[in-house]
Parts: structure tokens; sequence; C-alpha cells
């Protein structure tokens, strides 16, 4: 064959071995258990719609990073961009049969034409919590729970839970004279304080609002101090939804030093109406891991039926990297934890016998595959991380025993084989070190 | 707003709800762990490849149904169609980092434009095991054990998993004269026995074949008897690997009446070369719901190294289908076990603290989240199907006590409140109906 095809993939695309899947399954299976223990259940919904349903639901700028082609049959279709429209296209579809409040979670991935960057990619996953059918704040306390819980559960410590309040957002630009259709505007210019530098931010501002007002805005949004005193700065503005959020955080038992008040936290996207989150780690600087908060009009586009809704997404790729920079995956394991030998003909029907025990008792298993020297199935069992050896050969067949390497420690020992069960399951990895 | 966009999705598409998602995950997630039982690590593929690492790796109808677009910088992207040439392209980019011989799963979405159908869609899961790197027929026993443990973990019990051997096919056909080149052509047409009409293949056939070839080769194929009498009127044929693999596959305890051997079973894909496998279920006329085989070329088109292997392919959606069809799902759960009723302001901070107290114990539960009539609350529980409701009032509260209905029977029961968990882990759904 002349030539080959280079085996390459898209740029802001990845391949992951198996060490990395397995820590991208820990860490999803964590996040998924606590959605679960807070009764969410889930839905999936196509990767691929119609472009007319996800263009036009964004910005301008997510729209263009929209990828979208052309079916066979001309129509034109485009690549799940977030978990947010296809939601509010699935609740509009289905609301009938769905109990209210509905509470869901989904975890997939989203494509992105973006430039890819550190924890920025074309192909990446996102786990996305919703509450809707309920305008109470108790689920604005009870995201901030789940939020809290995934990351304390993930073995994060240092991260703060930025929030904000659209409407309090809105009452102090109405107080500035701000009219209600420029207010937008200016929020999705607040929205990038902190991410582009204040000159870029200033520029964006001073055409939407006059001198003092501006002056007035800077100050209050980038004011410093405890979230007391924030509030109490605020006296003239209606802080009630503020206040009462932190009560009912706090009766869901989420840490008060992890909720932080930040009026300069705006989040880009229109459609919030109420509480905004943003997840920060305090030790990795890598942007927002988590955001979201309160709408109203999650299905504006699709029907005259309105839902109200809060909710979240987790930026499970940069958690990735998150845990990776923060050394965080002590103890990830590979899916085997015996080998059994194989040596010759004579002994095969021995090491299979062996193998389908440990098998059906729940132990995951495997067999070298051909009848080499123990060295080089020790090799494979050393770069495959698997921490059992189970050898038997024709004397130990005969004496209807086996013998056990401890790959870590190199130790051996030999025991009858109807314990091999027994013994794997008993073994404490400390004990025996 | 005057008009909505309709929330359809693409054809051969499909949203799913809880409850479905219920169910697709309690079989996802069985087949996984079988997988894991036997020792297969997961890798992940891009759903993005570039097309010409997928074009051209299958026949022209299969590039016809492949999806592909321009990227915005006008490459040429193509849609997962397969996991087994993204595999291939993995495999040479990487195999210096795994060791051999290698064992893989992989759980993903495929996306095929093809005519949408009863167990034919545009975007559906595949569920794959491969493992490369040995020519050991040992590998052919384990995938065929592999299969065998799925579909009994599933709760299938008749199926058949019937099995050829394209070395056997290819000494047949050259024994009939037909030269290499033309063999993969006689097998392509072979492969639709039983798909399409008998005349449809004949059809294809007779440009291919001499007349007393044609009459011979289709009398071998079309043999009616057990494996035994198969095998034996095949005995001027070398029938060695069938018989082996029999033996080993009776070593891995795979029962012998599931293994049929047909010698009409070919398998489209060019690259098989050896043992060859599809399973069906007796009793749902699905087609194959699980077919793969043993290959020697994975890399060709990627790479001068080469690895041969074996591997099956599960088909996820078709599964699911069968066991609908079958009434398999008799118990699927979805994720809520206690729903804790909110009655007023005074009784939430109680009520919160039990959501909290359960879910810290490990029991999903969640709160109803506005202070409505309890028969609303009720009636919540029943649609979304919580089991358990935790009521709580004032007069509760001052006891220390808690009332449980259990929703199947009605019955309540009033504990004191820090006995909750432990009565809902003891709480036997059979003593207690």
């Amino acid at each position: 064959m002349a030539d080959f095809i280079a085996p390459r993939i898209p740029k802001g695309t990845r391949d992951f071995l198996p060490k990395d899947m397995a820590k991208r399954r820990f860490v999803m299976e964590r996040i998924r258990s606590v959605f679960i223990n807070f009764g969410y259940n889930t839905i999936e919904t196509p990767a691929i719609e119609y472009a007319d349903t996800l263009l036009g639901q964004y910005g301008d700028e997510d729209t263009k990073l929209t990828y979208t082609f052309q079916d066979k049959a001309g129509r034109e279709i485009a690549l799940r961009y977030d978990q947010t429209v296809p939601f509010a296209r699935f609740v509009a579809a289905h609301n009938k049969r769905l109990a209210m409040p509905f509470k869901r979670y989904q975890i997939s991935q989203v494509w992105r034409a973006d430039k890819p960057g550190k924890g920025r990619y074309r192909e990446f996953y996102q786990c996305d919590v919703d509450i809707i059918g309920t305008s109470s704040l108790l689920a604005e306390g009870e995201i901030a729970k789940v939020v809290n819980r995934v990351f304390e559960w993930l073995g994060f410590d240092a991260f703060v839970i930025k929030f904000n309040s659209r409407r309090l957002m809105n009452s102090v630009l109405t107080h500035l004279d701000i009219p209600l259709k420029r207010q937008k505007e200016v929020i999705r210019a607040l929205d990038k304080l902190g991410r582009i530098e204040r000159e870029g931010v200033l520029k964006e501002l001073t055409p939407l609002l006059k001198g003092r007002a501006l002056d007035v805005l800077l100050q209050i949004v980038t004011a410093r101090g405890t979230t007391e005193e924030k509030i109490a700065s605020l006296r003239e503005f209606d802080t009630r939804e503020i206040e009462d959020f932190l009560t009912i955080c706090k009766a869901f038992g989420v840490p008060r030093d992890r909720l932080v008040f930040d009026l300069s936290l705006a989040r880009g996207l229109d459609y919030y109406t109420g509480i905004v989150f943003e997840t920060f780690l305090q030790d990795v600087d890598i942007g927002a891991i988590c955001a979201g908060g309160r709408y109203d009009g999650l299905c504006t586009l699709f029907s005259k039926d309105q839902f109200s809704g809060v909710g979240v997404a987790f930026g499970f790729d940069r958690i990735m990297l998150a845990m990776e920079e923060l050394n965080m995956f002590l103890d990830v394991k590979l899916n085997s934890r015996v080998l059994v030998t194989y040596f010759d003909e004579s002994t095969l029907k021995n090491s299979l016998k062996i193998l389908n025990d440990l098998q059906t008792a729940g132990i995951s298993a495997e067999i070298y595959f051909e009848p080499q020297k123990l060295s080089k199935q020790l090799k494979y069992a050393d770069r495959t991380e698997i921490p059992f050896v189970v050898i038997c050969g024709p004397d130990e067949i005969e004496r209807g025993e086996a013998t056990i390497r401890v790959m870590k420690t190199g130790k051996q020992k030999t025991i009858p084989q109807n314990q091999l069960t027994a013994y794997l399951n008993g073994y404490n990895d400390v004990a025996n070190r």
C-alpha cells in the first residue's frame, strides 16, 4: 500500500485512552450520582437538530459557532450547540407528558466551531440540571445545593458560587434611567468584566450610558466587601430576592462562605430573569466551571405555553482540566482486577474455569490469550495495571491450588483454587502492603 | 409572538423521555457491566472525523450513507458512521501507548443517512467490544462468551449465535474455481440471503459463478442439519478452525445449543478474515442484534503496522425494541424514591432537614417546591412514580415525628423522624405489600 491516510482528528477534538476514560467516567458518574440523589431524571435529545431550531436562539456570536450542514435531502441541520435550546424544544414538544415541576439532568456532547485553546474544544461534554414549572425560590436553593454537592463529592474544597440577580440588575439600570431595551446590551457588556480588560468593557458601555450613570454603575458593580456589606449598600433597591435566596441556601445546608454575592456577574445570555450563578475554583485559573440561573421564557420561540425554570450547566471538560492540574486523580483504576495466566494447552481448561468462576463472582478478570513466557504475561499485567495475577501450572492443578501474585509487591501466595474468590474479595490493599 | 418554530426533530432521530431513558440506561449499564467484568477498558474517539478518514473504508453504499459537511475552514468533516473505522484510526495513532493484546469497549452514537424504518434510525447507539493484537482463537471464544453473557444478563433466553468462517468460505469458493478477486463479491451477495428474496441473490450471483458451481455453492450454504452434520458434510475442506472454536467456547461455558454453524452467514463487510458471528432472537423478527468477527488488517489504510483482532457490535436500539416487544421491562424505576412535602413557611426548615438527611444517607429524594394542597403533592408523586412520600406538619414536628405514605398501597405510618432513613432502607416491597 503506497500512501497511508494520516490518522489525524479535527482540531479541537480528542481521542481518549483507557486511563483518560477511567478518569472521565469517574468524574461523570460522580456528577450523575448527585443529580440522581436529588431526584433528577435524565432525558435525551438528538445530537442533530433542524438548523432553525437552534439558530436565532443564541446571540450572533453563538450562531456563528454552530456547525450546520445540509442533509442528503437538502434540509438544514445543525449539531447540538448547548443543551438548553434543545431542552426548550423538547419541553414545547412533550410538556403534556411531563409532570410539573419537571426536574431533568442531561449529560451529552456539544459542538462549537470555536477557536481551540486551554479548556476550549470543538467537541465537549456538558452536564445540565434544570427544574422547570415552578417559580419558587426553593428551586434556586436546590440548584445551589446541587452545585455545592457536586464539587464537594468530586473532592474540591476551594470554590465559590458567585451569584447575582438579573431582577436587581434591571432595577439598578432602570434607576439609572437606562431604557429597558438597552439594559440587555449593558448587561452583555458587563458580563465581559473579568474576562476582557476593563478598557474594552468601558468602550462598549460608553455609548450606552450617560457620563454619571456609567460612573455610578461601575461603582455599584465593582464594589468590594462582604455579601452583607454589598446588600447593605443597595438599600435603595429591593434586595429581598437575594436575602431570601441566602436564607433558603442556609436551610439546604450550603456553606455560607461559598456563596459570594457579586454584582458584576451578569451572564451573557439574554434569557435569564432572576438569580444567576457562576462557580469558580480558587486555585485554578480556568474561568467559570459551572454556570446558570433563572429564566422565565424557556419555550418562547416554540410555543405559547411558558415555563419558568432554573438550571446550571457543568463544564465537564474544564472540571477535568482543573482536577488534573490539582492532581486530584490519585487512585483511578482500570477495569481488570485479575489476569489469569495461560501456560499451555494442557492447563488451559483449568485456567478458563478459574476465569469463569471469578467473573461469575463479580470480579473483573481476563485471561492472557497466548501461551507465552510468564515474564511476558506479568509485563502485560503491569502495563495494563491489573493488580492480581493468578498462576496455575500442572503441579498446582494436581494439588487443586493456584498461586496469586500481588503485582504491587511482587509477593506470591499459593491457596486452594476454590478459595480464590474469597481471598480476592477480602484482600485489603493497605493491610497487605 | 406571531409565529412559532415547530418543535420538530429530524426524521430518524428521537427524543427520549425519563421513562424511556430509565430503560435505556438499565440496558446500557448491564451491557457495560459485562464488558467490565471481562476486563475491557473503554476509549472514546470524536463524533466528528475528517471525511477522508471514514470515506473509502466502507463499501459504496455505506459511503453514500455517511453524513459529511464542510467545517468553517472548508475542511471535509464526517459524522461517525460506525465505531470500527475510528477505532482503526485510533490504533494507528496510539498503538505505541497501548499494551497488546488490547481489549477495548466503546458505547457511543453513530449517524447514518439511512431510510428510517423499524429498528433503523439516523442516530443510534452501538456497543462494541474488540480484542486486537492476538490471533489466538481464544479471543473468538471470549467474544462468543461476552455475547452470550450480555444477552443472558439482559434477560434473554431464546437466542442463537450463528457463526461461520471466512477462511472456510474462501476455501469452498476456491474449490469451486472462483478466483480470489471475485470471492468478495460472491460473499457480499451471499450475505443478502435471508434479508432479500432468494431470487435477488441469485441474480447477483449468476454473473459471478458458472452454472454448476452456483448449484454446488447454494447446496453447501443452504444445507440443513445440526452443526455436527454440517461439519461432517464439509469433510473435503479444512474445518479445524470451526471445531477448535467450538471446543474453546465449551471451555468458556457458552451453552452448546446457542452456537449454530451457518454456512450462509457471510457478513457484508470486506474486512473479515476468520470466524464471523451474528446473533438472532428466536421470538423477534428484527434481524441480527449483534454481529462481528475476526479481521486481520485493521489499520491497513492508516499505517504499515497491522493488528489482527476480533470484535462484535451490539445494536443497542434493536435490543431496546426487542425488549419492549417481549415486554421485558417489568420494574424499571425512575430516580426519586422519596418526596418530602412542603406545607408552609413554618414547616419548611424541618422538611429541608429531612430531605438533607435522606440524601446524605444515599436515598434519592426531593422536596415539592411549592406549599400546595397535599392532594396535589401526592398527585405529583404518583405521576413521577415516587414510591414514598414523607409528610411532616406542625403537630408531627412538635412530636419529632413524620408520616410515611407508601404510594402503591396508600398506607401511612407515623414514626420518629430520626428513624426515617432506617425505615426506608429496610423497607421491603414484597413484605409490606
